[in-house]
Protein backbone atom coordinates (compact mmCIF):
# COMPACT_ATOMS: atom_id res chain seq x y z
CA UNK A 1 0.00 0.00 0.00
CA UNK A 2 1.22 3.55 -0.73
CA UNK A 3 0.32 6.76 0.61
CA UNK A 4 1.15 10.05 -0.86
CA UNK A 5 0.79 13.12 1.61
CA UNK A 6 0.42 16.68 -0.66
CA UNK A 7 1.85 19.73 1.47
CA UNK A 8 1.01 23.58 0.65
CA UNK A 9 2.94 26.80 0.89
CA UNK A 10 4.90 26.56 3.91
CA UNK A 11 3.17 30.29 5.67
CA UNK A 12 1.33 28.24 8.09
CA UNK A 13 3.13 26.99 11.37
CA UNK A 14 0.91 24.04 12.31
CA UNK A 15 2.00 22.32 8.30
CA UNK A 16 5.12 20.81 9.06
CA UNK A 17 4.87 19.40 12.37
CA UNK A 18 1.69 17.46 10.91
CA UNK A 19 3.37 16.25 8.00
CA UNK A 20 5.67 14.42 10.18
CA UNK A 21 2.87 13.58 12.52
CA UNK A 22 0.62 12.21 9.41
CA UNK A 23 3.93 10.53 7.83
CA UNK A 24 5.18 8.73 10.58
CA UNK A 25 1.06 7.73 11.52
CA UNK A 26 0.76 6.31 8.00
CA UNK A 27 3.81 4.81 7.89
CA UNK A 28 2.72 2.92 11.26
CA UNK A 29 -0.33 1.66 9.31
CA UNK A 30 1.47 -0.14 6.98
CA UNK A 31 1.58 2.56 3.87
CA UNK A 32 5.00 3.10 1.93
CA UNK A 33 4.33 7.19 2.37
CA UNK A 34 5.57 10.04 0.53
CA UNK A 35 5.69 13.57 0.67
CA UNK A 36 4.98 15.89 -2.13
CA UNK A 37 5.91 19.40 -1.44
CA UNK A 38 7.68 22.71 -2.97
CA UNK A 39 11.27 23.51 -2.08
CA UNK A 40 10.44 25.80 0.70
CA UNK A 41 8.49 22.94 2.50
CA UNK A 42 10.48 20.71 2.06
CA UNK A 43 13.35 22.24 3.56
CA UNK A 44 11.01 23.20 6.64
CA UNK A 45 10.19 19.08 6.83
CA UNK A 46 13.53 17.95 6.57
CA UNK A 47 14.91 20.70 9.25
CA UNK A 48 12.32 19.35 12.08
CA UNK A 49 14.00 15.73 11.44
CA UNK A 50 17.72 17.19 11.54
CA UNK A 51 18.87 12.90 12.12
CA UNK A 52 16.47 11.46 9.58
CA UNK A 53 15.24 9.53 12.22
CA UNK A 54 11.72 9.19 10.89
CA UNK A 55 13.24 8.66 7.24
CA UNK A 56 10.97 11.10 5.43
CA UNK A 57 10.92 10.34 2.15
CA UNK A 58 10.59 13.46 0.06
CA UNK A 59 9.81 14.53 -3.42
CA UNK A 60 9.29 17.52 -5.43
CA UNK A 61 5.80 18.69 -6.09
CA UNK A 62 5.44 20.10 -9.72
CA UNK A 63 7.48 17.39 -10.91
CA UNK A 64 5.49 14.54 -9.55
CA UNK A 65 2.85 16.30 -10.76
CA UNK A 66 3.89 15.67 -14.24
CA UNK A 67 4.60 11.71 -13.53
CA UNK A 68 1.69 10.71 -11.83
CA UNK A 69 -1.15 7.92 -12.83
CA UNK A 70 -4.01 6.25 -11.57
CA UNK A 71 -3.07 3.62 -9.64
CA UNK A 72 0.30 4.94 -7.97
CA UNK A 73 -0.61 5.41 -5.04
CA UNK A 74 -3.90 3.69 -2.98
CA UNK A 75 -4.27 6.87 -0.58
CA UNK A 76 -3.88 10.73 -0.86
CA UNK A 77 -3.55 13.07 2.18
CA UNK A 78 -3.84 16.73 1.30
CA UNK A 79 -3.07 20.04 3.12
CA UNK A 80 -5.31 22.25 2.26
CA UNK A 81 -5.10 26.28 3.36
CA UNK A 82 -4.57 28.63 0.35
CA UNK A 83 -6.44 28.45 -3.11
CA UNK A 84 -2.98 26.69 -4.50
CA UNK A 85 -2.80 23.79 -2.50
CA UNK A 86 -6.68 23.31 -2.88
CA UNK A 87 -6.63 23.11 -6.64
CA UNK A 88 -3.59 21.11 -6.68
CA UNK A 89 -5.67 18.39 -4.53
CA UNK A 90 -8.20 18.90 -6.53
CA UNK A 91 -5.89 17.38 -9.28
CA UNK A 92 -4.18 14.48 -7.60
CA UNK A 93 -7.57 13.24 -6.22
CA UNK A 94 -8.65 13.53 -10.16
CA UNK A 95 -5.60 11.76 -11.44
CA UNK A 96 -4.78 8.83 -8.46
CA UNK A 97 -8.83 8.30 -8.28
CA UNK A 98 -8.58 6.75 -5.05
CA UNK A 99 -8.99 7.26 -1.52
CA UNK A 100 -8.58 10.42 -0.22
CA UNK A 101 -8.57 12.96 2.62
CA UNK A 102 -8.64 16.58 2.76
CA UNK A 103 -7.10 18.06 5.50
CA UNK A 104 -9.00 22.26 4.99
CA UNK A 105 -7.63 24.29 7.57
CA UNK A 106 -7.66 28.25 7.94
CA UNK A 107 -7.25 30.95 10.50
CA UNK A 108 -10.25 32.16 8.68
CA UNK A 109 -13.62 30.58 8.21
CA UNK A 110 -14.58 31.41 5.43
CA UNK A 111 -11.54 30.21 3.70
CA UNK A 112 -12.09 26.84 5.37
CA UNK A 113 -15.96 27.03 3.36
CA UNK A 114 -14.44 28.13 0.63
CA UNK A 115 -11.74 25.52 0.07
CA UNK A 116 -14.17 23.09 1.58
CA UNK A 117 -16.84 24.59 -1.64
CA UNK A 118 -13.84 24.01 -4.50
CA UNK A 119 -12.81 20.24 -3.29
CA UNK A 120 -16.88 19.70 -3.38
CA UNK A 121 -17.53 21.30 -6.62
CA UNK A 122 -14.67 19.41 -8.56
CA UNK A 123 -16.47 16.34 -7.96
CA UNK A 124 -14.39 15.01 -5.59
CA UNK A 125 -15.54 11.83 -3.66
CA UNK A 126 -12.74 12.77 -0.86
CA UNK A 127 -13.17 12.76 3.26
CA UNK A 128 -12.97 16.31 3.95
CA UNK A 129 -11.48 17.23 7.35
CA UNK A 130 -12.28 20.79 7.82
CA UNK A 131 -11.29 23.02 11.04
CA UNK A 132 -10.51 26.58 11.93
CA UNK A 133 -7.12 26.47 13.31
CA UNK A 134 -3.73 28.10 12.73
CA UNK A 135 -0.86 28.07 14.77
CA UNK A 136 -2.78 25.33 17.40
CA UNK A 137 -2.25 22.18 15.46
CA UNK A 138 -4.14 19.98 18.15
CA UNK A 139 -8.03 20.75 16.03
CA UNK A 140 -6.06 19.13 12.83
CA UNK A 141 -4.47 16.06 14.51
CA UNK A 142 -8.13 14.90 16.16
CA UNK A 143 -9.81 16.15 12.70
CA UNK A 144 -6.86 13.59 10.63
CA UNK A 145 -7.13 11.05 13.69
CA UNK A 146 -10.80 11.02 12.99
CA UNK A 147 -10.23 11.02 9.55
CA UNK A 148 -8.11 8.02 9.06
CA UNK A 149 -9.92 5.67 11.24
CA UNK A 150 -12.32 5.94 8.24
CA UNK A 151 -9.49 3.88 6.73
CA UNK A 152 -7.98 2.04 9.04
CA UNK B 1 26.85 21.92 31.02
CA UNK B 2 23.47 23.52 30.58
CA UNK B 3 21.19 25.04 27.99
CA UNK B 4 17.87 26.91 27.63
CA UNK B 5 15.92 27.54 23.97
CA UNK B 6 13.37 30.84 24.17
CA UNK B 7 10.61 29.88 21.46
CA UNK B 8 8.47 33.16 20.70
CA UNK B 9 4.68 32.63 19.52
CA UNK B 10 4.39 30.10 17.09
CA UNK B 11 3.07 32.16 13.92
CA UNK B 12 6.34 31.97 12.31
CA UNK B 13 6.45 28.22 10.38
CA UNK B 14 10.21 28.16 10.57
CA UNK B 15 10.21 28.44 14.22
CA UNK B 16 9.02 24.43 15.05
CA UNK B 17 11.33 22.86 12.96
CA UNK B 18 14.41 25.39 13.85
CA UNK B 19 13.65 24.82 17.47
CA UNK B 20 13.96 20.78 16.57
CA UNK B 21 17.40 21.77 15.11
CA UNK B 22 18.61 23.51 17.54
CA UNK B 23 17.58 20.95 20.66
CA UNK B 24 19.51 18.51 18.20
CA UNK B 25 22.26 20.29 17.99
CA UNK B 26 23.01 21.56 21.64
CA UNK B 27 22.51 18.40 22.75
CA UNK B 28 24.77 16.70 20.10
CA UNK B 29 27.51 19.35 21.96
CA UNK B 30 26.88 18.23 25.34
CA UNK B 31 24.15 20.29 26.85
CA UNK B 32 21.64 19.21 28.88
CA UNK B 33 19.57 21.46 26.49
CA UNK B 34 15.45 22.34 27.72
CA UNK B 35 12.75 24.71 25.37
CA UNK B 36 10.89 26.78 27.11
CA UNK B 37 7.46 28.05 25.15
CA UNK B 38 4.19 28.84 25.34
CA UNK B 39 1.47 26.30 25.19
CA UNK B 40 1.00 26.81 21.44
CA UNK B 41 4.47 26.64 20.61
CA UNK B 42 4.97 23.63 22.68
CA UNK B 43 2.30 21.45 20.99
CA UNK B 44 3.36 22.03 17.63
CA UNK B 45 7.17 20.74 19.10
CA UNK B 46 5.55 18.18 20.49
CA UNK B 47 3.41 17.12 17.09
CA UNK B 48 6.49 17.09 15.49
CA UNK B 49 8.34 14.54 17.15
CA UNK B 50 5.63 12.48 17.29
CA UNK B 51 7.40 9.20 18.49
CA UNK B 52 9.14 11.45 21.64
CA UNK B 53 12.50 9.64 19.09
CA UNK B 54 14.34 13.35 19.85
CA UNK B 55 13.87 13.63 23.91
CA UNK B 56 12.97 17.07 23.34
CA UNK B 57 12.81 18.39 26.91
CA UNK B 58 10.06 20.97 26.91
CA UNK B 59 8.73 23.34 30.15
CA UNK B 60 6.29 25.97 30.23
CA UNK B 61 8.01 29.33 29.20
CA UNK B 62 5.76 31.53 31.69
CA UNK B 63 6.36 29.75 34.50
CA UNK B 64 10.16 29.39 34.16
CA UNK B 65 10.62 33.25 34.24
CA UNK B 66 8.85 32.99 37.52
CA UNK B 67 11.67 30.39 39.02
CA UNK B 68 15.03 30.56 37.05
CA UNK B 69 18.08 32.42 38.48
CA UNK B 70 21.66 32.98 37.63
CA UNK B 71 23.78 30.35 37.20
CA UNK B 72 20.50 28.05 36.10
CA UNK B 73 21.84 27.44 32.17
CA UNK B 74 25.13 27.70 30.63
CA UNK B 75 24.01 28.96 27.37
CA UNK B 76 20.84 30.76 25.94
CA UNK B 77 19.43 30.73 22.88
CA UNK B 78 16.25 32.99 22.32
CA UNK B 79 13.94 33.04 18.85
CA UNK B 80 12.94 36.61 18.32
CA UNK B 81 10.68 37.14 15.78
CA UNK B 82 7.89 39.14 17.90
CA UNK B 83 8.23 42.20 20.17
CA UNK B 84 7.07 39.86 22.87
CA UNK B 85 9.40 37.38 22.29
CA UNK B 86 12.19 40.18 22.46
CA UNK B 87 11.35 41.36 25.63
CA UNK B 88 11.21 37.75 26.66
CA UNK B 89 15.02 36.93 25.35
CA UNK B 90 15.85 40.31 27.18
CA UNK B 91 14.66 39.70 30.62
CA UNK B 92 16.33 35.89 30.17
CA UNK B 93 19.18 37.15 29.30
CA UNK B 94 19.32 39.50 32.06
CA UNK B 95 18.36 37.07 34.66
CA UNK B 96 20.70 34.31 33.96
CA UNK B 97 24.16 36.48 33.05
CA UNK B 98 25.34 33.90 30.80
CA UNK B 99 26.58 33.21 27.20
CA UNK B 100 23.70 34.02 24.66
CA UNK B 101 22.76 33.80 21.00
CA UNK B 102 19.49 35.72 20.02
CA UNK B 103 18.32 34.66 16.82
CA UNK B 104 16.80 37.27 15.38
CA UNK B 105 14.39 37.00 12.02
CA UNK B 106 11.32 38.26 10.36
CA UNK B 107 10.00 38.33 6.88
CA UNK B 108 10.60 42.46 7.41
CA UNK B 109 13.47 44.19 7.61
CA UNK B 110 12.19 46.80 9.51
CA UNK B 111 11.33 44.37 12.32
CA UNK B 112 14.71 42.95 12.42
CA UNK B 113 16.48 45.92 12.94
CA UNK B 114 13.71 46.91 15.84
CA UNK B 115 14.65 43.73 17.83
CA UNK B 116 18.17 44.01 16.95
CA UNK B 117 17.75 47.33 18.55
CA UNK B 118 15.75 46.08 21.40
CA UNK B 119 18.20 44.00 22.34
CA UNK B 120 21.11 46.61 22.28
CA UNK B 121 19.27 48.89 23.80
CA UNK B 122 18.71 46.32 27.25
CA UNK B 123 22.41 46.55 27.22
CA UNK B 124 22.87 42.34 26.48
CA UNK B 125 26.09 41.06 25.68
CA UNK B 126 24.19 38.80 23.44
CA UNK B 127 25.66 37.08 20.16
CA UNK B 128 22.67 38.45 17.84
CA UNK B 129 22.14 36.69 14.78
CA UNK B 130 19.65 38.17 12.41
CA UNK B 131 18.31 37.71 9.03
CA UNK B 132 15.65 38.53 6.89
CA UNK B 133 13.27 34.94 7.18
CA UNK B 134 9.94 33.50 7.44
CA UNK B 135 9.21 30.62 5.89
CA UNK B 136 12.35 29.72 4.38
CA UNK B 137 14.66 27.83 6.87
CA UNK B 138 18.00 28.44 5.49
CA UNK B 139 19.03 31.28 6.35
CA UNK B 140 18.09 30.78 10.20
CA UNK B 141 19.76 27.90 10.50
CA UNK B 142 22.78 29.17 8.13
CA UNK B 143 23.28 32.04 10.85
CA UNK B 144 22.74 29.68 13.82
CA UNK B 145 25.19 27.32 12.88
CA UNK B 146 27.91 30.59 12.55
CA UNK B 147 26.76 31.71 15.95
CA UNK B 148 27.10 28.53 17.64
CA UNK B 149 30.28 27.55 16.27
CA UNK B 150 31.50 30.84 18.79
CA UNK B 151 30.88 28.89 21.56
CA UNK B 152 32.61 25.77 20.59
Amino acid sequence: MKALILLGCPETPAQTPMAVYVFNKLTKMGYDTTIAANPAASKLVKISDPEGLYNLNLIDLERTLGEINEGDYDLLVGFVHKDAAASFFVTFDQILNTKSIALVFSRDADEVAEFVNMIEESGSKALISAVRAFHNPSPIKVKFDKAIKEFE
